[in-house]
């Protein structure tokens, strides 16, 4: 199968071909081995330590964390698998520099509260420390445009580490794409429909549930996610609909994003979680919090080729876990929430849903085919191990990163631009190029081998 | 059960209680039967009056129609269902106002193409003639207020016939939310998502399918609706969708809709299936058409008491029917995508949907207990039963109708309003208040006994 063979048919009906590298990178690696540190030891970032320490080719050399029992738990991980004892950092919130500073340090993952991700990118980036980035939203374009002019001085490699990309039904999906079963693709709709109410509230011990604190109250995420369910009205977590949907668009590689709007329910969810909840209760005093976020945020996206996206960000309410993901073009649709697809002429009976389960094994990708096995066990369904192997191997092969800083910035912007909207009574709120023109003439690569 | 104990929880949390009038009505049924005119006996029209002869309570008296094969056909039902032979009317575009001077007429349905409802139906008030008028979306926001208008001027009773607002899944859902499963509702999406490429096109012979043509060359609708596809973007179909949704949120009745954005994805479908048409091709004269009908049309509409209705308008590409309803609240969420539903502490297993048919069947409706014999056979699956008894047993009884002109106005205004938020890059639209102020006091009607 020829790479081009995969191209998406865009709007404009140009032909994208496979990608041909076009910065010159600053960053070499020194050796086989991938040197890395570690900024965030928390639940995720544990997560992503661990996974790493199964690999042959990284070596784990530095850990950072405020929380030194986390740091110290981290360090024993990296022992345990039979590396050398990695220096630790942490004792303020700016010791993550002094890691930066080591020379046996090639390449950072951060996965920190929000607030942390971008200057600390931008400090790896300045010490050419190449920067694996846990998701989040921005908080200002200016940040968004920090991190983008930062890459471009430094030539650092930057990778947002956003796993749902890596699903098996959407490489599978995004591979049928590929292969035109969808024709021209005209509409997307995916988001972040997950309850979180027990991530935001717990006892101030336990990861999930169990109370209703956050806060300085809170334990792990209910510390500092939290907050921002108080002071925020917009899309706040938009990368794990978006991101996958932006591939199936060709985002800053040929397409952008043109402009969006925003629209947000009443914030009910979370004060009812607190009042209802058997450590809280209507006197709790935080049933007096003013949560800003709208328990449904919906955002519409219209791309320069003309497709439009639809995006969920639904957090606050008891409901079932789903991406909510739907793929539609000029022959046919695909959603998940129902596991069903039909295609014009290759479904059995007209108007009529079909199981998508022959469709998933028949287009399988082929990420999938060859690295079922290592990713079996992985977290998010084996979704992290294809987003960390594919870091490290762009690292490895001195090659783009498959997620680059122009993808993050278009992603992550939403954020900023949907509170934006929401504030101005959902008013149209255009996205800047952060590529500066170079979606032009940027090529598709995520995805179009077994090779990461 | 008392009435009351059905009102649905809503944002303000004001109790809203059973109807009470508040107009008097210059309608009064003169007779133990109701006269009726048909004013458009096409195939939609024709399907109201086969179900209307079923009825005891009814005696047809004139048809209209300017196809004269048409009414011709129509009289000849009537006359096979034992009725006299009624008056004939359609020798020009405005011989419908002949009908409407008849004594013999109590009351007329309205099943014409789009740009006739809004005239017939304001003729039809000021002649005194009770309306029901079938569904479409306004062109401007003045055609609504002339309704409006007309209305409160005349007195006279005025339906809209939307079916939907009776599908058996939707009153059962209905009747949850007014029992409270679901919380305060906090977010709804519903949507028109039928594929009519074989309705705008045929071969100017058969109902539907069968060719490429429309306008003057194509037979039924595809003469008159393909048209707004080719002129018109925006949600050019929005009330089967939106009318439940309405209900659910109680819309003039203690809430109203108070802005929207939308977003049109490209024009495809249409121009691909002329083109991929055994009948049509790249050379046939219609494969030059230029649709401006976006494939996707995306309606967001905030209300004011603050929730977020998603609308859905996918009328253009290849797909199973579904009008895709999802009622949000906050202990629970439905969806008909996958006939599921998830109820916080009711529910078996935490975060996981669960089958929404022994629910279906535990809430069934009264009105389905009630006449679930009639409505059997009745089209689109019954529900045409309810809309026509809805408006036959409110004007004998000579109680306001269940779906009236301000229901109506605000429903329709969405496809002008949509149009002008899509022409300036998705802006924020207001919608008028039709009611003027009247919404604040307005009590729900619709479904609370098994009347009609």
């Amino acid at each position: 199968m020829k790479r081009r063979d995969f191209a998406i048919k865009t709007a404009s009906g140009a032909a994208l071909t496979m990608f041909a590298p076009t910065l010159t990178y600053g960053f070499k690696s020194q050796a086989d081995k991938i040197k890395l540190g570690f900024i965030g030891v928390g639940a995720r970032g544990t997560g992503q330590l661990r996974l790493v320490l199964n690999r042959s080719d990284v070596i784990v050399t530095a850990v950072c964390d405020i929380d030194n029992e986390r740091a110290t738990q981290a360090a024993e991980y990296v022992q345990k698998a039979g590396m050398k004892k990695p220096a630790i950092y942490g004792k303020n919130d700016y010791d993550y520099r002094n890691l930066l500073e080591r020379e046996d340090v090639d390449a950072v993952i951060i996965s920190t509260p929000w607030i942390w991700h971008t200057p600390m990118a931008i400090d790896a980036m300045k010490a050419r420390k190449a920067v694996g980035c846990e998701v989040a939203g921005a908080f200002d374009i200016e940040e968004c445009w920090s991190l983008v002019n930062t890459y471009e001085e430094t030539g650092t490699p930057f990778m947002v580490m956003e796993n749902v990309m890596y699903r098996r039904d959407v490489l599978a999906v995004l591979n049928m794409a590929r292969q035109d079963l969808f024709g021209e693709i005209v509409h997307l709709q995916g988001g972040y429909q997950h309850d979180l109410r027990h991530v935001k509230f717990n006892n101030g011990k336990q990861l999930y549930g169990g109370g209703v604190e956050f806060g300085e109250k809170g334990y792990s995420e209910a510390k500092w996610r939290t907050g921002h369910s108080v002071n925020r009205n917009g899309d706040l977590y938009p990368t794990h609909g978006l991101g996958p949907m932006a591939a199936f668009v060709n985002n800053t590689r040929g397409n952008k994003f043109d402009y969006l709007t925003s629209m947000a329910s009443n914030a009910r969810g979370l004060h009812d979680y607190i009042v209802n909840h058997p450590s809280g209760g209507p006197d709790h005093p935080n049933a007096k919090v003013d949560f800003k976020l709208g328990d449904i945020v919906t955002t519409n996206i219209k791309c320069a080729n003309g497709e439009s996206i639809l995006l969920t960000h639904d957090t606050n309410l008891p409901r079932p876990y789903s991406l909510g993901f739907r793929v539609q073009g000029t022959k046919g649709i695909w959603m998940d929430i129902n596991d069903s697809i039909y295609i014009e002429g290759k479904s059995p009976e007209e108007h009529t849903w079909e199981s998508d389960e022959a469709y998933m094994k028949k287009y399988d990708h082929p990420l999938w085919k060859r690295f079922e096995k290592e990713a079996s066990g992985a977290g998010h369904g084996g979704m992290d191990f294809f987003v960390l192997n594919a870091f490290i191997e762009s690292l490895k092969r001195n090659e783009p990163t498959p997620l680059d800083v122009y993808d993050h910035a278009s992603w992550a912007a939403v954020t900023c631009l949907s509170e934006q909207s929401i504030a101005n009574g959902s008013e149209s709120v255009p996205f800047p190029d952060f590529t500066r023109g170079k979606w032009m003439n940027r090529k598709p690569i995520l995805g179009f081998d077994d090779q990461y």
